[in-house]
């Protein structure tokens, strides 16, 4: 298992490319589960979240983000958790997970359900419902490395989300989360560790 | 608040001596809230389960450290959330923790619903359930400082327990415990915390 710490630039091509070069070097010291960032392929921003994202459905150019993931996946033979992407569908902008195969077929997509609004005057002002829409679904994958329960960021405060996937027989839990700092130390670890130990993942 | 920490002796009636001098000591320093801590009547064992047991419906002189709580209680004017004594009831034995008002009055009582039975050898090996019934019943009270859910001990370790006590509106969850120290570390604090932040309680 290797999870992939990227440094996010204005420029997504570079992005893109940095994010390619993580997986390769994960995948080099032995990895067969990769996983990305939430939000990796530009900066965390209601300004940003329409400019980068990708139309997953459309697929190929319309989508380098995914396109790079799939065909990374396929060529190394991992299953890639690939953090999140925003994603553009009909009118709707979503934060999106897209969980590739060994094969480099999409095998599932998670949108974040639980959007994270959040005004600490002085400290942190975010509205990702700003631009956003939340999913509705949960998000289930069967891959090589076993069945994995997906959320993004801020689902996993919500101790139902991994009730539900431990009782559908998930084997792991992955949130590819990008935190802040007000609020962040007080939860990451903490969160994390309560749903592995409550549901035994 | 004041959680009392007793060192237990075999020896019954100083145990008792020795928590109501803690419950006194607590309130003169100002508690509205004392807590005692599992078991505090005598020995942590199977053998001492019956041989400690109170008959607390009969109370008098046939649960004195029943008639100690509800005494302390009431001429001091405090909340005590009674940790646990063992009560017998009928034919069974059950673990039980007595909730008393600042009038003295018995306000609710939890018998342990979840059982520990642990077989680590060479670390730890005990079954509570040898010669205890588990209780069968939320418990929530309502008290001069506010809304409480109790549990006991490994209660803690299930989270749909806290969950309904929340969504039944409890402003705080007691649980009194005499972890072991082989399980014990990598819990405890872990799911207090998990349970605090998880149901903001």
């Amino acid at each position: 298992v290797a999870l992939c710490q990227l440094s996010v630039t204005a420029d997504k091509a570079r992005n893109i490319a940095r994010a390619r070069a993580a997986i390769e070097s994960a995948a080099a010291d032995g990895a067969k589960l990769v996983l990305l960032p939430e939000i990796w392929n530009g900066p965390y921003s209601n300004d940003s979240f329409p400019e980068y994202a990708e139309d997953i459905e459309a697929g190929g150019d319309a989508a380098p983000s995914f396109s790079m993931m799939s065909d990374v996946a396929r060529s190394l033979q991992i299953t890639l958790v690939g953090g999140s992407i925003s994603e553009r569908s009909g009118n709707s902008l979503y934060n999106t997970c897209c969980v590739f195969g060994s094969d480099g077929k999409l095998k599932g997509k998670h949108r974040k359900v639980h959007l994270f609004d959040i005004d600490i005057p002085g400290k942190i002002t975010f509205q990702e419902s700003k631009t956003l829409t939340a999913g509705q679904d949960l998000t289930i994958v069967d891959t090589d490395v076993g069945r994995i329960g997906i959320g993004i960021c801020y689902d996993i405060r919500f101790q139902e989300l991994a009730m539900l996937y431990a009782a559908r027989g998930a084997h792991l839990l992955c949130y590819p989360g990008a935190f802040n700092m007000t609020t962040g130390p007080l939860h990451w670890e903490l969160l994390q560790r309560a749903r592995a130990a409550d549901n035994q993942v």
